[in-house]
């Protein structure tokens, strides 16, 4: 089912269009495209709030800019569905998010429009500052470089950096502030009360009033911009006696804030800021969700990205099933937490922005002072935990696979170089699904498995998860504790189960074979059951063992496995390069067996977004994947019946 | 030669002893303190500037807090050398930086007043902030948590992700900012020039009197100081008409600017801190290198770490060498570096506040707008270079490998993913040597390894880290590309010859052999060369293989090596996990190759601090390791003499 736009939006096929537009226009454009996305992600689901929160910012910025010689860089970038809407991407919307189709971010691939690639939150000030410092360095004066970033991101502490540059920087870079008090869950920290004070405050009203008065009183200033707005700012500078703002304490000119719905008012001040040299501020208040009741009533959470939805009634659809489900790993995570914490009052929660991504709201809303959400800040939430774990407490620290990537840095130094006893979950360890490259979490068995005084573990399912958690939750003097699991359910949908502590580094014998043997890390061992299965049918018995630690590593059962294996096939949903098969490699050379092993998991590739099971059907380790690695190993193509 | 510390000092074995002190005695004892660092770094070396200039805090926070129950965390750490010294570790000071002797950064298993083991910038609020959040959920009231943080340290992100939670944390953390405007080298960005503002603003130090003539009025406060600060801050507050601070905005109470170097009234303020619950900042204003004349008015990059010198002339001392010497890989980059960029306008430079220690001093100074140095911010600087190298310029981002940890995430997502041609150059690749743990360059192979898309390659001397990097100069399309060497000097006193392109991933043939071959990455291939000359004397003839490239490997070479030899050793400077020797094991899995391999490296276990020589010695693979490798594969014990 395509989706019909407006009649506006119809005729947009580049920003050059609505260029064309009068400015009147731009309201039903707004309206126009604002209902495309929902009517596009009421049936194809994706991120939501986000990109109907900035629709106005959207038009205006394509309206006033000359896109793409000017460069807008969005950050974390869900919300720059009307973005790609606009620039070119109407057409094959509906395929975004899925395998082949168009990405959830922006991509520099996709399309030109897309100036630097984005997912991660807090990057965009320091791209675009790349950007306006080589503009600069070329002598092209009249290139215009904006970021578009959330109060969320700017919490991150790489935005903070940025801006430390910029200010002094004399680059022309206009940093956006889209203040909507949210990240993924509610914004966090002081900066957002601190953000809520300006906007609420008489004093910054004021200054907002005398700035854009004066401006509004000239229609269209041009060139005489920056003459102007130091006049008025001068004026209100003696007023407050001093540098009176956080932003212009990093000697970032500050504007606003400004309603961010109303498209007029926004396309007079982007018009006068492109005349203002320098780097600066402009703050920018949105409701995510807007335009759309359900959403901007409604928990702005769950309308982060609700999956598909009834659009009139705004009721969001649920899947039905036939046979009770297995759970997803992070409730099954989030409930053990809550359960374990119960037990022992030492146990601590922390996570950084995703309390519902992650289901450490489960544990904020029975223990809120013992789960913290630090905001979109990894380094912190690492750090912070290595605090906790010195007074003897024990962390859980919860940070999605790709995103602890920020934090590698303190899971080296603060944690493991000192020994610390921090436990780290890795949710959305291997593919993530449809957020694509910049989520899968593709890399952390690879960059923890270098580090000493790391425990690496991945359960093949919700009992395994649990029993995990039970081992790291034991109090102990060292060993920093990664559990990793992926996105999505697992296996069991009777999963509470008792939990019993597991001796670290020992895995777990499946299925006894000859000749050939699989070794499993984490869930994708399901796939393994499955075609040892199929194959047995067949006569053809292979062994299978669920590792289920990729360190320590279980010797005792690797010399078992190498006195009575030849051939041997790894796989993990985790790169290659390092990995999971690497660690076994390294082993077979100290102990110099020699056996034949093939290692399956993810190349060394960028593995485009799409469905996990797609996804690892490209990758060759999906279990079609690994039976044919079987029968290629063990010459049997000619002699069972695939 | 043991140095004999003042009387005063000469008594004090614990801050236990400080506290004992008379308030007026405090100034002989910083005198003292003072003396004795400066006898010991003019003899032995070592960190110098920053902890001349905390001299007076130091004492001033042992005097006041009950250390170690209340807890410090100092910043960084480089500047804690007082704080050993009255903690127990003035007779151990001379084996400061020594290898067995004690570390020169604060370290937990040294000293129980080491609350958390640091080295790396930016780190301390969040540790003193989980300390402080586990005391408030443990219900320890009187209990301080104390971060000292350079105005250096301040840029980086983590900083301000901290101060963003301790803000809304209602903790028990006090944050002492010491602003001397430095980090190793001048500090950079709007911060400085902010503080800078403020301790020169008649407005600022209008509120600093009113505060603390107030409080001064009433010489012990005790518990009342509280409401008395209040009301102080209330008064001002009303005056200024809001928030009026940066750190004011993130719900910080600030104090300040206080004298750094006046420990009297430093006591007297920090008595009265105490008794202000909440999370607070206190602006000291110091002088790196304070009370040593050479340093206070020399340079204070060179005083950061001057080596030995005279103490009574200030006359640092220089090595003298009978032969020509070869040169620092670091400065072989700076020169070439600006040789490469007379060639090519497209080039620029980036460090993240290391312009002396990268030698991309020498670009700054000669291109002073196409060298950038960020400030401690890596993950900026990372970012940064991906957006320079959106508009068709051609980065060299410099960062030590330790520190690289910071911006991992920024090379997967920001450059990598989006496969942008960034140029790294990582300094202090292998072991930092006296740095330690903390520094040393040990996990870089294995963690960029694991990334699409990147380049990874390492020179074995001068003459082929200026080949890398006049290819890694050449325009290209795609890919990072990422250069390791290490801390020291290179091999070729006549460094300077006409720079060649190279292959990208094409490994060099150093020496033919029988029966084992080394192969070796990097600089550390010298020690092959060494002993392969060793044995070839004895008419052992080993093959030795310069690989160049961890990444893309050369699989023409290896295919020959594979081919003719059965017995392989791999040599690197890097963790064995992950690491050079397992890409050569995957690459033999890939082909089914049967040989056996030792690898030679960095083993799982934290290595401490002492010369490079020593910690590869210590770890096997110095040329006596190598050797001793050899022989024990060709079983060749009882046929050379050794």
């Amino acid at each position: 089912m395509l989706i019909t736009p407006g009649p506006l939006l119809s005729g947009i096929n580049s920003p050059d269009d609505v260029k064309k537009l009068d400015q009147v226009q731009l309201v039903q454009l707004c309206e126009e495209l604002r209902q495309f996305i929902v009517d596009n992600v009421s049936v194809y689901g994706g991120h939501f709030g986000a990109s109907l929160g900035v629709v106005e910012l959207t038009v205006a910025l394509h309206y006033v800019f000359k896109t793409p010689y000017d460069q807008l860089v969005w950050d974390v970038g869900h919300q720059a569905y009307g973005h790609k809407i606009l620039t070119g991407r109407r057409d094959s919307f509906h395929s975004n998010r899925v395998y082949g189709g168009i990405s959830g971010f922006p991509k520099r691939k996709e399309s030109e429009y897309d100036t630097f690639g984005v997912g991660h939150s807090s990057t965009s000030i320091s791209a675009a500052l790349g950007m306006a410092m080589a503009s600069k360095y070329m002598g092209i004066e009249d290139k215009q470089h904006v970021a578009i970033i959330g109060d969320g991101a700017m919490t991150g502490g790489m935005a903070f950096e940025a801006m430390n540059h910029a200010g002094v920087s004399d680059s022309n870079i206009l940093i956006i502030l889209n203040d909507n008090c949210m990240s993924i869950d509610p914004n966090v920290g002081a900066l957002k009360d601190y953000l809520t004070d300006i906007t609420t405050s008489k004093v910054y009203n004021k200054l907002k009033d005398e700035v854009w008065n004066m401006l509004g009183k000239l229609p269209n200033l041009g060139k005489n911009a920056q003459e102007i707005v130091s006049k008025v700012e001068n004026g209100i500078k003696s007023t407050l006696l001093s540098q009176s703002n956080l932003f212009e304490s990093l000697n970032l000119r500050y504007f606003g804030p400004v309603d961010g719905h109303d498209v007029d008012h926004l396309v007079h001040v982007l018009n006068d800021l492109k005349n203002i040299k320098g780097p600066k501020l402009l703050h920018c208040v949105t409701v995510k969700g807007k335009g759309y009741g359900p959403a901007e009533k409604g928990n702005a959470t769950t309308w982060h990205a609700p999956g598909t939805f009834d659009k009139i009634t705004g009721e969001i659809h649920k899947k039905t099933y036939e046979k009770p489900q297995a759970p997803k790993y992070q409730d099954v995570f989030g409930h053990t937490l809550v359960e374990l914490a119960k037990a022992d009052d030492k146990i601590m929660g922390i996570t950084p922005a995703m309390p519902s991504g992650s289901s450490m709201n489960i544990m904020m809303k029975e223990m809120p002072d013992r789960a913290f959400d630090v905001g979109i800040a990894e380094q912190h939430a690492v750090t912070f935990s290595a605090g906790l774990a010195t007074q003897g407490l024990i962390p859980f620290c919860n940070i999605y696979s790709s995103f602890m990537q920020r934090a590698f840095d303190q899971v080296v130094h603060d944690v493991c170089i000192q020994n610390l006893p921090v436990n780290f979950c890795l949710d959305r360890a291997g593919f993530a699904g449809a957020d694509g490259p910049t989520h899968h979490g593709a890399y952390d068995i690879a960059y923890m498995r270098c580090i000493p005084n790391m425990i690496i573990a991945s359960p093949m399912n919700e009992e395994e998860l649990r029993n995990l958690m039970f081992t790291a939750a034991k109090p102990r003097k060292e060993n920093a504790f990664s559990i990793r699991y992926p996105r999505g359910q697992g296996v069991m949908p009777n999963w509470r189960l008792p939990m019993q502590e597991i001796e670290i580094g020992k895995g777990r014998k499946l299925r006894e074979g000859e000749d050939l043997a699989i070794l499993t890390i984490g869930h994708i061992g399901n796939y393994g059951v499955e075609v040892c299965d199929k194959l047995e049918k067949q006569n053809v018995h292979i062994g299978h063992y669920d590792m289920r630690f990729v360190k320590p590593l279980d010797e005792v059962m690797l010399h078992e496995i190498f006195s009575n294996y030849t051939k041997i096939i790894t796989v993990e949903d985790g790169c290659v390069q390092g990995g999971f098969g690497s660690a076994i490699l390294e082993f077979m050379a100290e102990h110099n067996y020699k056996a034949e092993v093939k290692l399956l998991g993810i190349p060394d590739a960028v593995v485009e977004h799409g469905e996990q099971l797609e996804l690892h059907k490209e990758c060759g380790f999906d279990p079609e994947g690994i039976e044919r690695t079987v029968i290629e190993m063990l010459e049997l193509v000619s002699k069972i019946t695939l």
